[in-house]
């Protein structure tokens, strides 16, 4: 058969994540690769009570097409919320209308993928920064420019030097909570100073939030939307890590340049995001305590973090670093220099533990001495067991090294 | 603000037919421009019934992420009905592991644009054809060629002429059952012949078939995927004509070989399809007779096709023809050459009454004198007052032309 694909299909192995991460699905492997929420959090009485209220209530909308942009009681309970956490921080007031409902905040990357990128253009990231998005945007063939980061995040010198030199700029991607691998925070004032930079170069920054909520300690710092004079930044919120990933429920902020566009997009990919989900959501937000229930989730995945950082203190030789999150899923790992996270994946494997290897996290260095810890999914005895197993592979493996 | 899109999204206006159609919205205005099933055809206690249960069994299952190629309960389902309708008509037996589900059978099309297309290749297609996959297709710039159709669907001929000459043609779509916009069916000897020709060639099938369960009257004639030997049918079915739209619930049959691709872009484009919805679309399928709902729904429309062609007998001038579906939501009116139906629109819309105009379903020869009218939505009266309407509209157009 002579299926001829497209030039980018064809040249698109896929990630060899894949394979490797299929390894693990074995029952007697603990798995910390995967960025998955803790069953226990799923509100499931709750969702039950508003799965059977809508369909009594608006039946026929749940059940009918529904307009690409999304149902406008979802978009007016995410404003209302956004409104009332970050307006007080300086954020202009959202006009629900400004709101795009995206089936995950993947469809909401892939389609700003679409609607910036041509083939060579070059996307401006943290170092590191979410697989997850490399992976949508690279349908478009883009460059990645990574920036330095350190422990407060991206270092606004460094994105100067580049949006100053660089005219194939499109937009700037950026996680500034709790960030995905790192779950390293952006300190205020580098978000000052980014924005300053932002909005003098006027570039467009996918500000991804899907780890805001989870804040376990420290204050609450301000979204780059806070600090936006010129709507530069295309926000985006999840439900998938406060209510439930199983609903595909996300958001973009998009102004009134960029809203149009995005809609050709997604009307084009899937007409809509579910009716009859989008429906439960904001029936949740509006009749029950939604940041009550974030703050039972956040005491719980904050337990979990104490527990893993303090079974990797007692456990983990003491050459190898790692972040100490105040949110978020994720803890990063530094092996010394020369070292290979996927070499050491192999001894991981053997003890029956597992992790996602660094490498894919940098789209242009691809460093190789890191890997990610999730912490949100595991029981605190499996995450103990789970840590200690791989202090064993990374004792064997050093040992190999020298 | 200097934002730069891509040049696709650049050179895209988007449809005009949004403005258009917008302007039906009031409330006053009868309209026959929609492809909404009727509300009261949703199975609403089932669905609740279903939710529950759900919930209630697999709560951390349907709120949980799932795998990109969907929920292998919902494949299984999904194939153990294919194979039961289609087996005895010819149809190799479809494993589940070659169901891919989408989020709405728009998303399949589009995720086969991105797996075949580069700009400048070229789709083949019924003339006229669906808007909405022209729409999913367009962003990867293709090329159309249409092939003339009569009552008995494409003409066999026609297409082998232009596959024996023209070296782009990366797949063909076709919507063999009441087909939209004509509501036309391609007869069993064109079935075959069609696939004769594609298996000679070896070009790819989107056998697009939302309708295929509607049928009210006739044999019911064996899908292209029941005389595919090489496997180039790429089946596509969806829940959107025959449950409820609004769940977004649609799936597709691929070869070994194009599965994985698929399935590589359906993850970074959405992880997946909700959960929750798959997990009771198969709750609904394995515990509920969905053949019966769908022999209800059938009734229902069956009787607005009787109304609406009736009502066109009795009003219509006698120079205009229309297709008499026998299945499907749509019919296919043809005005006498020369007449434009963006032109008759405006009469229309001063009665009260609109539909789309036939231009949009031209990709590549843009005809002007057809419009598609809707059946399944408005109620009897509704129908018998909008063709009324419609009439007047033509005859006051119609004697401004001459």
């Amino acid at each position: 058969m002579a299926i001829r694909f497209s030039d980018v299909l064809a040249s698109m192995k896929g990630s060899d994540l894949g394979p490797l991460l299929a390894l693990t699905a074995q029952p007697d492997i603990i798995s910390f690769a995967g960025g998955l929420p803790a069953p226990q959090t799923f509100p499931l009485k709750e969702l039950t009570e508003v799965a059977i209220k809508v369909r009594e209530e608006d039946g026929a909308g749940a059940m009918q097409y529904g307009p690409s942009l999304g149902f406008m009681g979802l978009r007016q309970a995410i404003a209302d919320r956004m409104n009332r956490m970050y307006q007080p921080m300086g954020m202009y007031k959202v006009d629900p209308k400004n709101i795009m409902i995206v089936t995950g905040s993947q469809q909401g990357l892939d389609i700003t993928g679409r609607v910036f990128l041509n083939k060579g253009d070059v996307v401006v990231c943290e170092s590191p920064t979410y697989l997850g998005a490399i992976g949508a945007f690279d349908f478009e063939q883009p460059n990645y420019v990574e920036i330095p980061t350190d422990d407060d995040g991206i270092i606004p010198e460094e994105l100067e030097k580049v949006l100053s030199t660089n005219d194939k700029v499109k937009f700037i991607y950026v996680i500034p909570n709790y960030q995905n691998p790192s779950g390293r925070c952006m300190s205020l004032e580098r978000r000052k100073k980014f924005m300053e930079i932002v909005t003098k170069y006027e570039i467009p920054v996918f500000e991804d939030n899907p780890y805001g909520d989870l804040r376990f300690e420290g204050e609450e710092i301000a979204p780059l939307i806070t600090m936006d004079p010129k709507h530069l930044v295309m926000y985006s919120g999840t439900f998938s890590k406060t209510l439930a990933p199983g609903m595909r429920l996300a958001w973009m902020v998009l102004n009134d340049e960029l809203l149009p566009k995005f809609d050709l997009v997604k009307g084009s990919t899937d007409l809509a995001t579910p009716s009859v989900t989008q429906r439960e959501a904001a029936m949740y937000m509006t009749n029950y305590d939604f940041d009550g229930h974030i703050r039972e989730n956040c005491k719980l995945y904050g337990h979990r973090r104490d527990v893993m950082c303090n079974a990797i203190k007692k456990y983990f030789p003491s050459d190898v670093k790692c972040t100490y999150p105040h949110g978020g899923l994720f803890l990063w790992v530094e092996l010394p220099e020369g070292c290979n996270a996927r070499d050491l994946f192999k001894y991981a494997l053997e003890r029956k533990v597992a992790y996602v290897p660094g490498d894919s996290f940098f789209p242009q260095t691809k460093k190789k001495n890191y890997f990610r810890l999730n912490f949100s999914y595991n029981d605190d005895d499996v995450i103990e067991e789970g840590v200690k197993r791989l202090a064993d592979a990374l004792k064997a493996y050093l040992a190999d090294q020298k």
